[in-house]
């Protein structure tokens, strides 16, 4: 099991009452990196995807290197205007205003197994709109995959027609 | 040699005039991310680099699998406000108005090799800027990698004081 008081909390960030959970204090240790990609690829490697989309920016720091290691295609979901051919986009609600995030509309053909990487599943408002966005290419299936789960912030709920798996829950 | 037709040109983004380099073609076919990454990763390689850095958010595309395969440390330069402990700043002067880039304080050790990436270096503004924030570590060397050069706007003149690698040059 993954040590988790390698990854560093910081309180009241990015404001007062938020318990913040760093992971570069992770990435920044090649043991701990190494021991963590490889829990993550043991998960997705089970889930059996076609292909990997994340989540920009963080989810990144993992999502690359794990389709790399499966040997399928990469699929990056960015913030507004960052893509720069035709795009499907889907709007979430933040806590003040909203958030856009955007895919391609060619990124992915169609019955694909999709899985949706990210770092942190909190109040999942972000997974749901990616889970959104993936329906435009007619999946065979969408899986997510976390390295970290905020369990009291039960962000499952918003995406309970998924598989939903978790390296660490809190 | 890498096969250049993989990455798509889009004109006119993110505005008139300018032809945009799209790598996420190169990322959604299997084959063509493994090679661009392999040549990637013998040149991060060959400059035996302690640490990477590396830009947001498309230097995460393949820096952290660099780090990975190298088994070293993987530092994520950030744009403002992201990163939640202590941290350096820099800012840089973009065509209309400036952007702010950060690193944790903790983040790198002194007198580190340490090899900054960066997914494509243009004007080189966003480069001379992490150059700026590495000098906080007293690095032993600081070394630059990018995926593509677009030769003619001369950016090289910006970190004329490092080595710089180029994988394609255009």
């Amino acid at each position: 099991m993954f040590d988790i008081s390698k990854i560093r909390t910081v309180d009241d960030f990015p404001k007062k009452g938020i318990k913040f959970y760093d992971i570069t204090t992770v990435l920044n240790d090649a043991e701990s990196f190494q021991e963590l990609f490889n829990a993550l690829l043991e998960k997705a490697r089970a889930l059996k995807p076609d292909v990997i989309a994340a989540l920009e920016a963080r989810g990144y720091f993992f999502a690359p290197a794990l389709a790399l290691a499966l040997n399928i295609p990469f699929v990056p979901l960015r913030k507004k205007g960052k893509l720069p051919h035709k795009t499907y986009a889907e709007q979430y609600d933040l806590e003040y205003g909203n958030e856009t995030i955007e895919v391609h509309q060619d990124a992915i053909k169609p019955h694909r197994r999709i899985l949706v990487f990210d770092d942190i599943l909190a109040t999942g408002g972000t997974a749901a709109a990616a889970a959104k966005l993936m329906q435009h290419f007619a999946p065979a299936k969408v899986d997510f995959l976390f390295l970290m789960e905020l369990s009291f912030l039960d962000g499952r709920k918003l995406i309970s027609g998924f598989s939903v798996e978790s390296l660490i829950i809190v």
